[in-house]
């Protein structure tokens, strides 16, 4: 395991172009009109560039649920109390929450991470890795210290490696952490250049007078705390939180060690964006799964440069819409190596030399 | 089972409210932000009217592929020669097409049925309703009679009917047929009033020329049979086609019989349109599975009032973006099921009493 976040950042390398055009290769050979079943195809060809092999397989799946408080729940950006972070941890242990009937449903492990919750979390199924109770309120100063912030993102590096070193063949990223709507939307303002207003969204279901609240705050954060734009751990630790960065570190390690990463929505997102941001190659790693209600969200896809399969209006986060996803980077996995070829099934190819993409 | 598609179309109930009403105050209960599963409780409640119970189980599931031929295409219009329909019968019984890959992914049973192959076809595997060994040449008269097509629907509803009985408790719809995207899109335009050009795609890949021809044929069916849109069955008879026929049955039957159906893409899409022409209260019982690339799909979408919840610029056919949308039907009856609620799992609920939705 890389020992601090520019090792890991080095260790990504790039897609594996033989076996994406070997892949590229059999999709046209296998019996259906060239590129029709489009997203699947080209999600079976991403996922030859990552293993390596045209027909990869995805036995063993997880999805990382890291859980932080964040400070600034003290300016009412929330519907909800921040106890509700703890009270959702406990929850996810005793597997009532939505991510745990998606994960039983998808056949995937989840596994909670303690990266900054406020109250003591002491639990068996919990992985510890606080790196501080909490962040601090990012409307009168920085979120963490930069040491924090890459503390964070080397710890959640750290689960995700542990998880692939155990067999784990596709990965996801959640969350839970009230108030992390409005750290996020501080990061895609400042990453992507956007006002805030163009941002922020209800969250976990605020209205519009709080959300001309949460818009004053993120500004008012952004203007105290000035993050570098062309730095993103700097944006990280300044607004960010525990949360985010711990994903941020997931993500990395995923590219790291070559396994496909699907990233859920607005909070994983931002989360994301800081890892393409330090490490453009991540991306090709990435897939998106839904696209969620935030408005940032669109912004945050927009700039990585990836597209949602999924349109549910969901807002949910904990990694709800990338576990959903995950029956679809399996199906893809399966169309390229169960299905028979023109040749194989005796069916005539197209009279058009060449097809319509 | 019902006699004809008059009676069939009076056996389609309303959707049970009361179970509704209880599935939506059970949602707000569960552990969540009212509202922010989205898409997914919607289904949930959807189906608590499709079944009468707030939780409804699916345990068996089928697609139901439905083949037939098209005399149009000896203008020219597809990219595959006829046989085609034939040949990937063949292969949907030896389990080597998209649609038995994605089937077996989501536990499926795939039925393929014979309503009007050309060739004779006779195999265990093929549930024989030939009506016609393919339609006629829409180019220069009827597709075939109002019996025949009155036959057709009334054989695919048997074949739903009958899935039924064996214990199907969610049903999608599938089709083959070289030549049917023709067809459809004629279809569409007359019952959506649109002209021929702006519904017409590329079906299994045609270049611009011959998407050209396509339009100009559409066109010349339309103007030479003079189907009356306010008569769905007689535009399905003169520009149809037979496997189209079969799904209108299987939609009406599904619906009349209170099981889930799943729509697929453009083709399916168009017999949807017409079971919700003949019966509007059908379309209760529907969900959109993608977003096809043909443009058509879009028009027949905003007509029925469904919105897909796949994006994955799919143009395939047979059921398989149908198949691959049961998983999240599923997902959705789960969670209703299995979530716990605030005060199963003692979290703190929402501040605000009217959350955004």
């Amino acid at each position: 395991m890389e020992k601090n976040v520019t090792d890991l950042i080095a260790a990504i390398g790039e897609l594996d172009v033989a076996a994406m055009e070997a892949a590229q290769e059999r999709q046209d050979q296998l019996t259906k009109p060239a590129g029709s079943l489009g997203v699947l195809e080209q999600i079976s060809i991403r996922l030859a560039g990552i293993s390596g092999e045209v027909c990869s397989t995805i036995e063993k799946k997880a999805v990382v649920v890291i859980a932080g408080d964040h400070g600034v729940t003290e300016e009412g950006v929330s519907a909800f109390p921040s106890e509700v972070t703890e009270q959702m941890v406990h929850n996810f242990t005793n597997g009532g929450a939505a991510i745990n009937v998606l994960a039983r449903h998808a056949g995937a492990e989840v596994v909670v991470v303690d990266m900054g919750v406020k109250a003591d979390i002491d639990h068996p199924l919990v992985v510890g890795k606080k790196v501080k109770p909490g962040t601090d309120n990012i409307a009168k100063g920085p979120a963490m210290t930069r040491a924090e912030a890459e503390a964070a993102v080397m710890a959640g590096a750290e689960v995700a490696a542990d998880l692939i070193e155990n067999g784990v063949e596709l990965l996801a990223t959640g969350e839970m952490g009230i108030g992390n709507t409005t750290a996020s939307s501080a990061i895609v303002s400042v990453l992507g250049d956007l006002r805030a207003r163009d941002v922020v969204g209800a969250g976990t279901g605020i209205d519009s007078e709080a959300i001309a609240v949460k818009v004053r705050i993120i500004e008012t954060a952004i203007k105290r705390n000035d993050p570098q734009s062309d730095d993103p751990l700097d944006v990280l630790a300044k607004v960010g939180g525990l949360e985010i960065a711990g994903l941020v570190g997931v993500v990395l390690a995923a590219a790291a060690n070559r396994v496909p990463i699907i990233v859920d929505g607005f909070i994983s997102g931002a989360a994301a964006l800081i890892a393409a941001k330090l490490a453009p190659p991540t991306v090709n790693y990435m897939f998106a799964s839904h696209q969620s209600v935030e408005p940032g969200h669109r912004r945050i896809l927009s700039e990585i440069g990836l597209a949602p399969v999924l349109h549910m209006d969901m807002r949910l986060g904990e990694g709800t819409g990338a576990v959903l996803a995950m029956n679809i980077i399996e199906a893809a996995s399966r169309i390229i190596k169960e299905m028979a070829t023109f040749a194989e099934a005796s069916v005539s190819e197209s009279r058009q030399s060449e097809p319509v993409a």
